[in-house]
């Protein structure tokens, strides 16, 4: 049995590691156009902003260790052009021989990943402007702040990602600013609707966070940034732009293949990751996944989701009916200029979204024991369904302990655990140095509790 | 109707709350024999130890208050000397005044707690020689140290107050030597069977923890400790000892009412929190409880639980059949020396006990993504029944992030979750700075699932 395995970056690697050793006879080969695999993305801003070390790797398995410990063929600069299921066969070009030719698997795993969206302006394609997504861009952005006269630098977007960027830039001691809609940081994915914790401390950090959309990039005689212009119409001078709005799933292999796609244009997979044809499974950003409040299925670009993913699909290809892929509770965490945010499964916003009948419960209570030294304000925000009492989802910000004590919501959240469960049978820890006799999660199911 | 509920330190004043609460119409009387009643007690060690503001007043609810904003009639300085469920009776004596009187009420809730056990040896009466148990301790040993030549003070028991007592005392620049028959610390209620990352920072911190048991008190000619003989026939000199081997529930009360008693010395209870009387509840350190595990009806003296049974009590005893206790998870955490334990469920050595067929896993990971500053190593034991997979109980130790992570156990202890659950359904938080790329819990439950 031959499989291929399609992307390279995080999904992939992992898919063709599981699926190698649930298949040990076949053949797992690994396709990536780029020049490497299994790259740890989410340390980027770290290392941009050096606060982890610059000689850090961020490249977690070679692509000769992927061949040697995990038996997987690699391929790295070989680009997927066409994938015909029906006929079973990739069309590959080798980009370093410029050749092209087609090859005959049995089985196919797309793991293709994300890519960073763009804002679609004009001048976007200026020098000094960038996403984050890949060790290209890390090392792209390094040698701009290296060698460019840099001072002020425009984050596009108020995501997590551009949060960490831009406390990135302020590590570097540069200015920065965040031009976000809605004047707000953490709208989406880390939701953060009701706490001022982490506003106050961009604030504190000297952060701007504008309530704009950038709508043109301005540049100098030689080509670079030198200004956004938003759509206020105000200019905001600048010698490097961050692009962070978000990713989209790359799907066009798979469209072009004739695989179903769903709403939020994601391969369709069911619950064994299986797409539309029956040799053919996906992992990864590329696929809308189930989560655990309403069973709705989505994006849900995060590396956690992604390892269970590609698992799921690797042991299916492997064989199939073995594994499958039970709903996620959607867990994210940030933490920057000081303020940590956890947020688990539906916001308010996506709860009304998705048409549940919710309301939100916003609590601040300390950190540790208020008398010890210290406790510090944490906010919890859950959001509850009305008529059943589900916890749908949480935030918890605050300085210490909120991202570690979102993660109690996640079982909650995928086993449809009610407020009263929270509030009355979970025995949480207690002691001063470390939480507060009553948790803060507790204390917010307790006041939602009284509101049902 | 009228209410005694018999006992004012935790459980007490908020079984007598929340039955005002629920039977407003209802008198409720709480009897006290103490001069205070609603005392935080697990704040003690860091007042002693200066690290909490001496002037922090651990009094949580004055009679006063509870009066006036609770509508609970207190009687402090009342001790309860018989109770007479039959005939609907309480003996009390009224301390300040030396009268003895008889009082009808409708129903009772005990809320004795439990007292510190003693060593039983020769000379534990010597001046000196201290619990740590309530408010009076606390002003005594703070007296003791503030009056007394003090220089090196031996702790009886390495339980997590005995850990947390010796950390007090070399926050104040004294010598302190830890008694415990295991030559460990933390075997008890907070279980830490397989790291030692505890057991470094006590010794790096200078403490040391002998493998001895105290046998006898020395004392000097004005009758104050000296010196401690141990089952080794070693003397420790000291200029004070503190005993802290745990505690015992005080029972007297019930067991002359002839209410039925556990196999462990405390009240047996239903899930109503109801004794062997129709007419008496009790709650608190008192009762024995089902845990989680196993159903096993255990004594667990501990506030977090102490307060859901008062709870439970006091809405039956308002309204019976309005509310019921569900099993504990037992999650207890512990900070001291720089080092976190929390600890839920069973211990391996309490599932064997217990008769379970059931296998330990520990693996040691990171508090952060490895290379981000401040990661630290973080040691997670996973306790797990053999046949199902089923997490029995866990212990997390580390710098950092450790106590909150055991949280997580709790809704999964207390559901029966598995393994596999945590290992492959839940997606815990990463990002570098507060998680790394596998949660230790998850990297723990991944290693267990494969010894299934």
């Amino acid at each position: 049995m031959r499989i291929a395995i399609i992307g390279g970056l995080a999904a992939g690697p992992a898919a063709a590691a599981e699926a190698k050793r649930r298949a040990p006879d076949a053949e797992v080969v690994l396709f990536e156009e780029g020049p490497n695999i299994s790259v740890g993305t989410c340390e980027m801003p770290y290392l941009i902003g050096g606060v982890i070390d610059p000689s850090v790797d961020l490249v977690v398995v070679s692509p000769a260790e992927m061949e040697r410990t995990r038996g997987v063929e690699v391929r790295i600069r070989h680009r997927v052009t066409a994938l015909d299921p029906a006929r079973g066969r990739l069309t590959v070009e080798a980009l370093d021989f410029g050749s092209t030719r087609e090859e005959a698997f049995d089985r196919f795993v797309l793991a293709t990943g994300a890519r960073a969206r763009r804002l679609g302006v004009d001048g976007e394609e200026a020098a000094g402007v960038f996403t984050v997504r890949d060790l290209v861009d890390t090392e792209q952005i390094r040698r701009w702040l290296d060698t460019e006269d840099v001072r002020h630098v425009v984050v596009a977007g108020g995501g997590y990602i551009g949060l960490e960027m831009a406390e990135a830039m302020r590590e570097r001691g540069l200015r920065a600013t965040i031009l976000d809609p809605k004047g707000r940081v953490l709208g989406g994915a880390v939701a953060c609707e009701a706490s001022d914790l982490m506003d106050r401390a961009v604030r504190g950090a000297g952060v701007l966070v504008r309530p704009e959309r950038a709508t043109e990039v301005l540049t100098d005689d030689r080509g670079r940034v030198r200004a956004v212009r938003t759509d206020r119409g105000e200019i905001v001078g600048c010698q490097m732009l961050i692009v962070s709005v978000g990713v989209e799933p790359r799907a066009e292999l798979a469209e072009a293949a004739g695989l179903r796609l769903g709403d939020m244009g994601g391969v369709t997979v069911d619950d064994e990751m299986r797409t539309s044809h029956r040799h053919v499974w996906a992992c990864g950003d590329l696929v809308q996944i189930p989560r655990a409040p309403d069973g709705r299925r989505v994006l849900w670009p995060l590396a956690t989701t992604a390892r269970r993913t590609a698992r799921v699909a690797a042991r299916n290809v492997a064989k199939p009916g073995s594994d499958r892929f039970r709903p996620f509770a959607g867990a994210v965490a940030v933490r920057a200029f000081g303020v940590e945010v956890g947020s688990v499964g539906l916001s308010m916003q996506r709860a009304k979204g998705a048409g549940l009948d919710a309301f939100a419960t916003d609590i601040r209570h300390v950190s540790r024991t208020k008398a010890f030294p210290g406790a510090s304000p944490i906010d919890v925000r859950l959001v509850v369904e009305r008529r059943t009492g589900r916890i749908l989802g949480g935030q918890v910000v605050g300085a210490e302990g909120a991202a570690l004590r979102a993660n109690v919501l996640v079982p909650l959240v995928i086993r449809g655990s009610t407020v009263r469960e929270l509030a009355e049978d979970l025995d949480l820890v207690y002691n001063p140095p470390v939480a507060p006799a009553v948790d803060p999660l507790k204390v917010a199911a307790s006041r939602a509790l009284r509101s049902l």
